[in-house]
């Protein structure tokens, strides 16, 4: 089998996604500027990266305008600013953005009918107990002509049960992905073979792939998101030096750099890095650091960890492993 | 399989071995103070490692005292000034040192009766081609009470057939293991399963075990240590904070937070990280930056990042990564 070094070859149908001003936007309320945003968009074009997540479609009700940047809203006239007049056609890149469940998302009044918006998709986020509104939300979206994803959140701390009734029912939405998400950064190799298989065997017969977003808590962003594509995940998630919230992400240059697909480019990521996403870490943190190592090994929100890192003393592991121990 | 969960249960035969001061001593050509190697000492005591790796027993005609520390050489007298009346019994620990094939060691003159040394294991580090005096050292210090090892280093870019004649000889010398050692930080999961698969069918039989030397160019050197384990690789390397060449190496932290046994105790590991390695990147710089990544793709010598990451330019990725695509 791997005499026969299936890595220097590509499946075609897989699909790659960069959420960078995403989740990114958790670092910095979603106060990307303008032209970070375009330099993200300009990369992903250049490198053949198939979509990118520009934002959220999220309320301005709970996030709001004097707060939070345009990415948390994604407001179509601040989207077109940024994208012009932004046609997948023209570009070989989906826009998307992602929206919540549980009470964040206006979604039934704030997402335009797709022809008349550059996104083409919309991820629906949720947690495993929110299942039923993801739902509503994905048809809504799915009939306002949009690609639809359901992403299910933290599934490292939700219950067999929870997650195959889930499944259960997302598989009978319109999505055309159901991703595996590890919010905490918690899953190793195994948990990723095992969640991985199960979602691919709910959605059986349904026409829906399995997509993998993986966080870097334990160093392993990367390979849990290669298992998945061995496995046969064909949508993955990654971001520009995996920033991203407390961990970060998968390393859109580790990921692009290990796929063999030649519609893929290096270098317009790596330039992107460079002159865009290095510059923020003068004022932001994130990445696999100790006290990200501790949440992630012990399946927790990552909360405590940016706190620690946010704070005086941010290098401090021995105070932080002290108080989260104690902390049960 | 994984339903039942194996990652919460533990093989009590599983060892590991710390390499901090033997494989950092390549960033600093192994100066590193009595105090620093004492807290590493230390901290492998209380976390309940298998081994340490102290240093190298190798020449100082090729590494001269004048530039290298003792950590290079090995000297008993430096060794018990540091640990004492060091002895494996009363510590738990059992210290080690390599010695380099290749004309780098003068293993036949340098190397103590291990029952005259505070030492207990050899490993002896080879390029393929260098395997007979590999053979000859191994069989040198076994005969002298070491236990050994045999590292062939840079499996990845030798071809199958040497891979396999010098396992066929390593197989029939006196070494207890044999380690993949994955000198570029190139390995992806699948070339690792390849490799510990083809290193266990060669010694099946010679009563020897296999181990996994893993670099971080792509952020995979945890996993591939993951992999290695979950494959049967009963000895594994690691370092605090993955301070190491280049990239680095699989780190301590992680591998200890993830490894179940008892007897492996995480604070000692931080406390050590945080007051001893942490200080040393005023002055040093390592860990999977992108430099590292490129040369860890491309399967080279990590040398050229090196120079890259030490240079008036660590941060230009760009040119680094024209110049590494132009050099072919």
């Amino acid at each position: 089998m791997s005499e026969k070094a299936p890595w220097i070859t590509y499946r075609p149908e897989l699909r790659v996604l960069d959420c960078t001003i995403r989740d990114g936007g958790l670092i910095n309320d979603s106060n990307f500027t303008d032209d970070q945003v375009k330099a993200v968009y300009t990369a992903c074009v250049e490198a053949g990266i198939d979509y990118m997540e520009i934002g959220y479609k999220n309320s301005p009700k709970v996030f709001p305008k004097e707060k939070y940047g345009p990415w948390r809203h994604c407001d179509e006239k601040d989207l077109r600013r940024v994208v012009g007049d932004h046609t997948a056609k023209k570009t070989g890149l989906k826009l998307c953005a992602m929206a919540d469940a549980g009470g964040k998302s206006d979604w039934n009044k704030q997402i335009l009918p797709c022809k008349d918006s550059v996104l083409d998709m919309i991820r629906v986020a949720c947690y495993v107990h929110q299942i039923s509104e993801a739902r509503e939300m994905i048809e809504h979206c799915h009939s306002l002509g949009y690609e639809t994803t359901l992403n299910i959140m933290a599934v490292s701390v939700a219950s067999e049960a929870e997650i195959s009734k889930a499944l259960e029912i997302g598989a009978q939405t319109s999505a055309g992905v159901v991703v595996v998400v590890d919010s905490f950064g918690n899953l190793y190799r195994e948990q990723v073979d095992y969640l991985v298989k199960k979602y691919m065997k709910a959605v059986e017969g349904a026409k829906m792939e399995v997509g993998m977003h993986a966080h870097n808590n334990l160093q392993l962003a990367f390979a849990n998101t290669i298992e998945a594509i061995i496995l046969g995940c064909n949508r993955v998630d990654a971001t520009m030096m995996g920033l991203g919230r407390g961990a970060g992400n998968c390393p859109m240059e580790l990921l692009l750099g290990f796929l063999r697909n030649p519609k893929f480019k290096l270098r317009p990521v790596l330039e992107c890095i460079q002159n865009t996403i290095l510059p923020i870490r003068k004022e932001f943190d994130w990445g696999p650091s100790i006290p990200y190592n501790i949440t992630g090994q012990m399946n927790r929100h990552p909360r405590s960890a940016m706190a620690c890192r946010a704070g005086d003393a941010p290098d401090d592991y021995l105070a932080f492993y002290d108080q989260t121990i104690a902390d049960v």
